[in-house]
């Protein structure tokens, strides 16, 4: 039993050495690799046809309805007075219906029942709204009515009567464009892969909830793909489609096959874990404790099933896509990027057979628990922080409007981000303000720069002595080990391969 | 008597443990936190709307106000010409005067007496100054005259006789534009909050006091937000008011409660001190150190006792803002910011029960005074940095301008800042500057960076050491412990239960 | 045998002391160093001035040819409608006919055959297209076809049938404005060199491919560096021309001699480490490990040989450039850079030869090879975050397009970059991705910065220690050292001398 | 003897206890600290006021005479066409003699011999240049010859003859437009100081020597500061100017004071040494070694001396600009800000009095020498990364243009600059040089971020230890220490104050 037991904690070198077992599912796990970054690399590239489709398309739509468009950052394009809002609401019209002859690209307009779709202008207003700010008193019904008007391209008659009225004061809470436009992303075609059909529903917003003067203007484009009608593609293209799809289900199948080993090792690690305790019970009369029984399950095995589930779900997605059923690249490139990842750390493992990596790799483990639970004494000081910071500084520094910004921001602070211009912008306001905004920053920067970060590499500096020390010395961590330890026999002297049958052994070796 | 000590230094677990009693106070803590917090989100919400239309106003106001206004820096926005100068004074009236027509927003004039204030330009100059540089002679009277002339809007007939004359030349100082604009912050209504007034105090000065030949414009606002006089919603609002009042009410109960049960306990350990220095003086005839008497009075409770009182007084501060008696929304949150920080750093306090956390704590305080006492060292040098870059690199460089700016700018430096900027921006001038700056510089950056911060590092890196071999070896590290550690009865053998009674606890356990 | 073993593995100032030989080769080395370095500034001085004027012209012929062309950045000029391409592109027609009356540099149109060539216009598109996004059909032949058309300068007559018609919709794929200008960089006179002639192949291309509505324009430039047809200067020019061939050519000849003499000791050792095997074989029948035969071939040799190569072919290539031959500076400024560089590094060596020096490089030696193989385990979860990261983010950030950016980027945010702009920039779309990116950010900093950086100085700080105790006991590392120590004798004591030849020792002492 | 030693070598609290001598010299120490602090702040208030009207001044300039100029930057305002030139040039001139009716500063032309000093436009050109690039041929003489224009303002006649005409092609070389105007600085009269006049040379420079179709525009200014002619100021303005005098003349006072005690203080310990050395080889007949005989000059003196020595220069020079005889600012602000940095450096001796604080101080005093050490070799492999990177990267990037830039920005990259725009502004240009560029930075920044500065952090940590048992150990370090230690005497026995006269005592304690 006890060489089932040095037989199960065995790396794949020994396992030959023991019985002359190639390791092959090292082997399946090495090209599972190869394989799912290969994958990777292909929807890599059609998804970046894609988001560069639409960018460039959002980017064109804000430069073509938006006057004097030319930044990129958010909530800069804003409008002051009321001639100006009036104007780009009517250049925005103009732009529309004049579309077919402006655009180099092919847009084209929504053909609902052989009728194009109008553009359409909205205005939310309150029902009623009497505000006197010169003697500060309002009379206000927070009630929104919407009022709405549509504006038919290609009908040179419609023009005329675009009697666009807006109600400014305090009446007016915003005004929405709407319309739909239609492209085919031509590029894919010199893929050889199908071009898609999209759907740009735009809406632009002139907001003035806040009533403070200024109206920010925003186009957002809402971006649904479909698969095209009715085409002909003249030449050979679809059959490198049926390669593809060939490539994700022989993914999808290696993955399953590493998937059901896998689990066949977790599932005889738990039976041994049993089978020990009893044994150990009967015989020594002892208890096992959680952190022997722990070491049964190899965590290794569990990181490479959840890669494995995520690339089998991943690479279904993936067929949906390319068959044009699905069209949400976004958690297919999650799902397969996320299983990338953690394939990709998975091969460390193999690294810490050799024993000078080892010793680096059980470093990191060791120091693990202590960084976490350290961080977690931080994480209390840095949530102080940050509400502290985003109830004080908020009005002061964009970087403090929210508590997600601020979490970000205190956290680029500490890796060495920008730090004289956060000082910088909060030196406008009162005297008060300026003084608890100095202490804040140098109390938290110097904390968490000298202190903290300083305890993280004492923790790692004295985890890594501990381990050397450990290892030098070749001391039995547990009972488990020292049990093992007295199997005195050479992984080369051949009995392993008389008496334990090879299907007990685990899944990646 | 040794058993009392003993129990006032026990943690909650223990204290269960010892007499079953449950750890009331440490939940009162937590319920405390959760609140304070709670009660810092939702002003948070209502200080950020304060904020955001506040300065949304004050960008359309420079927008409105400032032909040509784009960028958001201080100090850009300058004027070179004579004609430039007197066509943005007389835009500035323009746009006063026409302001109703323009502003998408509910600004008004002011309305004093039934009567809407008049916008008043006001230049200042030297009562005598004639100045020839041509041949060096100049004769002055640095007396300062002022002369004013007032624009009334919404009067028709006052525009002809707008005739504005600026004295160029040496005797201008300065030309202020001021205007009084009242507004009504309508989007709280949405919020069910009742909106505010606010009167914006418009200033915008052209100053010309360096004759430079460079006239800098800068537009300010100075808020001042009162109740509305007279108003009338249609809808419920006002009922969430109170119970937002109550909310408040709530917490400060609470807190008062956390701070009169921590200053009882303070109290109990200076009086359990003074038994003790007697005590040690009648049976043993020693005296008892300063750093042991210390040790009664538990830094943790003098923090919450901080924490409380800060929070007593914002929310406080905060009911008279939510009552609309106060406005000034920057001390409460200041004190409501610090109260929460401090809350939340208070929780480490209960990790530190758990020993394996405790030892990350312990070697953060033990640091404390070295860091500290380096610090002080360190900051001699840095001082001696600031006043000599700031004299010698002041005229090189913006960030070198005033000492508070030189000390966040090596400050930033030290921890990583963009460098090649500041190298970059010092390479224009005389050679033996240039030189000196890149001196200085690579000196600063070097000593702090590879001296400085690695001296952090082994600071922190050495205390860690010796605590985790502190606590390994369990050695009795004052008179005090070794005093307490003879009382050998093990916290849950129940003694304690019989000859103690409970009100001698402290006020989180 | 043991002395000349002692001897072989001596250094310089033993070896004086040995055989009161003077450092010959310590000198040739030096002598090289400085004369590899003045040679890389002289150089240098002559590339910086082609670079200078080529980066010069191509900035000047995108201001001349490119209508409104402001910013640097690439891919940030495009135009969105058919209007303002036509006019573009007449716009460079145009210039290029008055080019002599607009430029104020030399430059002037090709001539062949004594005519000028003309600007060529070239638009490809697919040969069928027909596409209706509207109901989402498309009919299309991906063959791409392209029409041309010449101008001519100096020809009045031409300009009238300038009829351009560009086929927007669907088929064009791309507008391509080719020419060729010739220029002279008279530069050079005033440095007493000759000038170069310079043809610049400009193609200026609108690129439709996308489809997208938004056409990207870029000007590239190709240049070819020739030798002028037919010169003369007035004044001295020419000689100093052949002091600098001199000047290489002396330069090759002594890291011709270096090199010599390097691989000289490189094969002496190797002979020295077959007959050591030998000795060890017949008289202690014990094997000499590999390392133990790696310590006979010098590190330092090798690399000084290398650097020797590179400075050959770097100055055999400098003299074909010198000489207007050759016009590959890139490759002539990567053989030389490396050269001096290594030969830079090289210098160490002579540092070691200090015992205090001496325990910096060993540390750096000795914990080179744990930091590689860290860096191995290391680099695998940072390839793993590099293909996740490229996947996912690639739509949202611009530093994540390509995965040569992404490696780049989270390289930078390891070692202290902006991180808030990157995580600011990906807070638009869907929740899924902003909360994937969130945690991605995070776990990779926290990871990196906190865990793998703190190992790399634990690695370090654990090395330097080792070797500090090493050299405090002086204990022989291995059989090799133990061998050598037993010979007793002084360096200064003369034997040395008689029964050695002075031939055996190695190259740079 | 040895109580002499020993007072010697003792600190001033130790002094004080010895003999109840008070330590004056101390206080003197820091009564000159407060007051060259001080003595800083008032030149640096007065030092402001010059560069900023200097700086406002350039400003205002650029904006008068440079047609459209926005930007600051260097270099990046510059022209592409004929006409542009023209126009310029022409705007310079006519802005030039409009001047009185535009600025709103008070500048004045300059006035020689009752005439106005014209604007002179002068046009460099080669003797002969016939350039043909279109068959590559040429024939040029690098002789420059110097054409010039003077234009008179206030003469309305001389207007029409303006005549310009620049020889655009390959003959022009440069245009230079240069003129001198004369202004007063004001603002100092507010501060009752007296006004400055100030002479601006301004030259506008149009290069052309490139001749790569790009002239480059850069106007300079040259300023000299000289007192005024002839002035009156209403009002009490003077006095305050002798009382900065006299705290000037205090500061020079206090500072020699300081500088003879120190003086007597560094001669008093040499002689020490001396009678140390005669009385160790009398009694004992053992040589004193050098590291011994150092000890008894003090460090610290001789940083005093210098500092002293610094403040005298520095304010005699503050004496001569104050009193208006010189105007060099910038060599009075480099004197007197080193003398402050190295005053407040002096403090950290105090601190190291304290035992604890003296452990930090100790250690970085003994890892000192070994920082230096590393540096050295560190050095030279950052000098080969240096010349390697200005020669290969120099025509990619301007951050690798000049070797002091590459320095810059190597030094800024190791300190956590921005990383990723250096690797970006590198991804254009041939594929040879991308590769390079990336192995490159790569390669730099693991081996100095990695390596170097985890060498540094394990040479302190080192270090701190080293020190921190030899304070425990108490043991004495040199035969010195061990010599003064057998006299074992308290500082406060009485005995000190006996045999030894008070005069023998150091400047600074």
């Amino acid at each position: 039993f006890r060489r089932r037991l040095k037989y199960y904690f065995m790396n794949p070198c020994e396992k030959y050495q023991a019985r002359r077992r190639k390791p092959l599912k090292l082997m399946l796990q090495i090209l599972k690799m190869a394989l799912t970054t290969a994958q990777l690399v292909s929807f890599g590239l059609s998804n970046k046809m894609m988001v560069g489709f639409k960018d460039d398309s959002r980017v064109s739509f804000r430069r073509l309805f938006l006057e004097g468009y030319k930044d990129h950052r958010q909530g800069s394009y804003a409008l002051y007075t009321r001639s100006d809002v009036n104007d780009r609401v009517r250049f925005i019209i103009g732009q529309y219906i004049n579309l077919q002859n402006l655009t180099v690209g092919n847009v084209a307009y929504e053909l609902v029942d052989g009728e194009y779709t109008p553009l359409s202008v909205c205005q939310k207003f309150y029902r009623k709204s009497n505000v006197f700010p010169e003697n500060g008193t309002f009379d206000i019904d927070p009630c929104v009515d919407e009022g709405c008007l549509s504006i038919h391209p290609m009908q040179p008659l419609h023009r005329p009567p675009v009697n666009l009225s807006l109600d400014f004061g305090s009446r007016l809470l915003s005004v929405s464009v709407r319309f739909t436009l239609k492209t085919i992303n031509l590029q894919t075609v010199r893929h050889h892969e199908l071009p898609d059909c999209y759907d740009f529903h735009v809406q632009i917003l002139f907001d003035n909830r806040a009533h403070s003067g200024r109206i920010t203007v925003n186009l957002e484009t809402d971006v649904r793909i479909s698969e095209c009608r009715d085409w002909s593609v003249e030449g050979k293209s679809g059959k490198i489609n049926y390669l593809l799809l060939l490539f994700d289900s022989v993914v999808i199948l290696i993955c399953s096959a590493s998937l059901v080993l896998c689990m066949r090792s977790v599932i005889t690690g738990i039976q041994l874990q049993f089978e020990f305790k009893l044994f150990f019970h009967t015989y020594f009369n002892k208890a096992v404790t959680w952190s022997e029984r722990m070491e049964f399950v190899n965590g290794w095995y569990l990181l490479i099933i959840l890669s494995d589930t995520l690339t089998v779900a991943g690479s279904a997605l993936k067929i949906g896509i390319q068959t044009k059923y699905l069209a949400n690249y976004d958690v297919c490139s999650i799902l397969l990027g996320s299983a990338t990842l953690l394939a990709w750390v998975g091969v460390i493992r193999y690294f810490g057979f050799f024993r000078k990596y080892n010793i680096l790799i059980l470093t990191l483990r060791a120091a693990f628990p202590n960084v976490v639970r350290f961080s977690c004494c931080a994480a209390m000081m840095y949530l102080g922080y940050c509400f502290c910071g985003w109830i004080v500084l908020g009005g002061l520094h964009t970087q403090f409007r929210t508590p997600a910004k601020v979490m970000a921001c205190l956290f680029s602070l500490i890796n060495g981000d920008d730090m004289y211009n956060t000082f910088l912008r909060m030196g406008d306001k009162s005297y008060t303000v300026w003084l608890f905004s100095r202490l804040y920053l140098y109390s938290f920067i110097s904390i968490f720069i000298y202190m903290v970060l300083s305890l993280f590499i004492a923790l790692i500096t004295d985890t890594y002595e501990t381990i050397k020390h450990h290892q030098q010395e070749k001391s039995p961590a547990s009972q488990l080990h020292a049990f093992i330890a007295e199997c005195s026999e050479q992984p080369g002297s051949g009995r392993h391969q008389t008496d334990e049958e090879a299907g007990s052994c685990g899944c990646v070796g």
